[in-house]
């Protein structure tokens, strides 16, 4: 039974990990695909979206079975709670890939970002790819020191996140409404997947250390 | 043992109802801020905020204890999973009621809807309303008829986020960037509180069928 215990949370560890990988791919792809209008890049992230959703199905159904069968305590406890949590920030994440996705798909075979704008997506992407590595090391290796630099990045996403709008609401700035309703959505989009890893960056430190920060 | 295990899910659920309620109220004021452009409604929503998230985190350790001191299998277990994923969209339903307050101070004293989306931004908060209210019976008494009814609302709720685009995307629509921009933004808050309320309330059909929908 003990050894059975053991191996689901490994089990559960492992899901977690090959999702935070997955929703790396997603994002670092649909990047790709939205800056160069690639349309079947662009589909790929999609269908690929329905794997993401399938291992956040298969983690929720372990953890679940895990609290059923085995009643886990402390440590073991916060390891199954944790879980949960970053199960949800990771499906997020995968979620906001494939809206970025989606956004390439509308406009094709326009690219959606201006040439103005080409450079802040392509720092937004990379700061996308840096916490989705971070938040998968974290998770693989209970690292709380790679968890907590996760603030960090989420800052810098955030200034390129204003950034797009200090250029929007500049007198030079003569896009259509289509293209400026877009770079505001995409722009949230980023801005939130990196929040979300932030959350799953709390919740291993919490599982680390058993306390909120 | 029993009798205080049974008072732990009644509060749980307690806790549950009064989330729902405030983010109700929430959005039903932070609406009428953003059609006022109502500084003082704003803030207050803003300020209330806090006791919503400090209710998310009452939950969480209710739920968190309950797990740790009672094991609860079955049917039990249920409620203590699904409380997790409905406090979870709960917190996240007031955020978004506290980001269209946010809208709404940042062009103070101008309204951010222009007068001819004064109508539709009226009804998303009025679906947003019913939403919220359906969630509130659904998690009270486990109602899974009106749990159900979530997705339709949330159809509602889909259309008119449409038809904001669509009345964008017209020639006739020579509103500043920086208006699409907050239109845009407003739009998806209204669109993804209504999600929220949609997950949970197939939270509440897994809790009362023990089937996902």
């Amino acid at each position: 039974m003990r050894d059975e215990y053991r191996a689901d949370l490994v089990e559960v560890n492992r899901l977690l990990v090959s999702m935070a990988e997955a929703v790396r791919v997603a994002m670092h792809n649909a990047t790709s695909a939205l800056l160069k209008a690639d349309q079947t890049e662009a589909e790929q992230v999609i269908a690929r979206d329905a794997e993401i959703d399938a291992l956040y199905r298969l983690t929720e159904d372990k953890v679940y079975d895990l609290l059923a069968r085995q009643a886990p305590v402390a440590s073991d406890l916060r390891v199954v709670f944790t879980a949960i949590h970053v199960a949800g920030d990771l499906e997020r994440m995968g979620d906001l890939a494939e809206h970025v996705a989606k956004a390439t798909l509308r406009r094709h075979p326009m690219c959606v970002v201006p040439d103005v704008l080409i450079d802040t997506f392509e720092q937004m992407g990379e700061v996308a790819d840096r916490v989705a590595n971070k938040i998968t090391t974290a998770i693989s290796t209970s690292d709380i020191v790679i968890a907590g630099q996760l603030d960090r990045d989420d800052d810098t996403m955030d200034a390129l996140h204003r950034s797009l709008f200090e250029r929007m609401f500049t007198a030079d700035w003569h896009e259509s409404t289509e293209t400026s309703v877009d770079i505001a959505l995409l722009g949230r989009y980023y801005e939130r997947y990196a929040d979300h890893a932030v959350n799953a960056g709390r919740h291993v430190v919490f599982l680390v250390t058993g306390e909120a920060n």
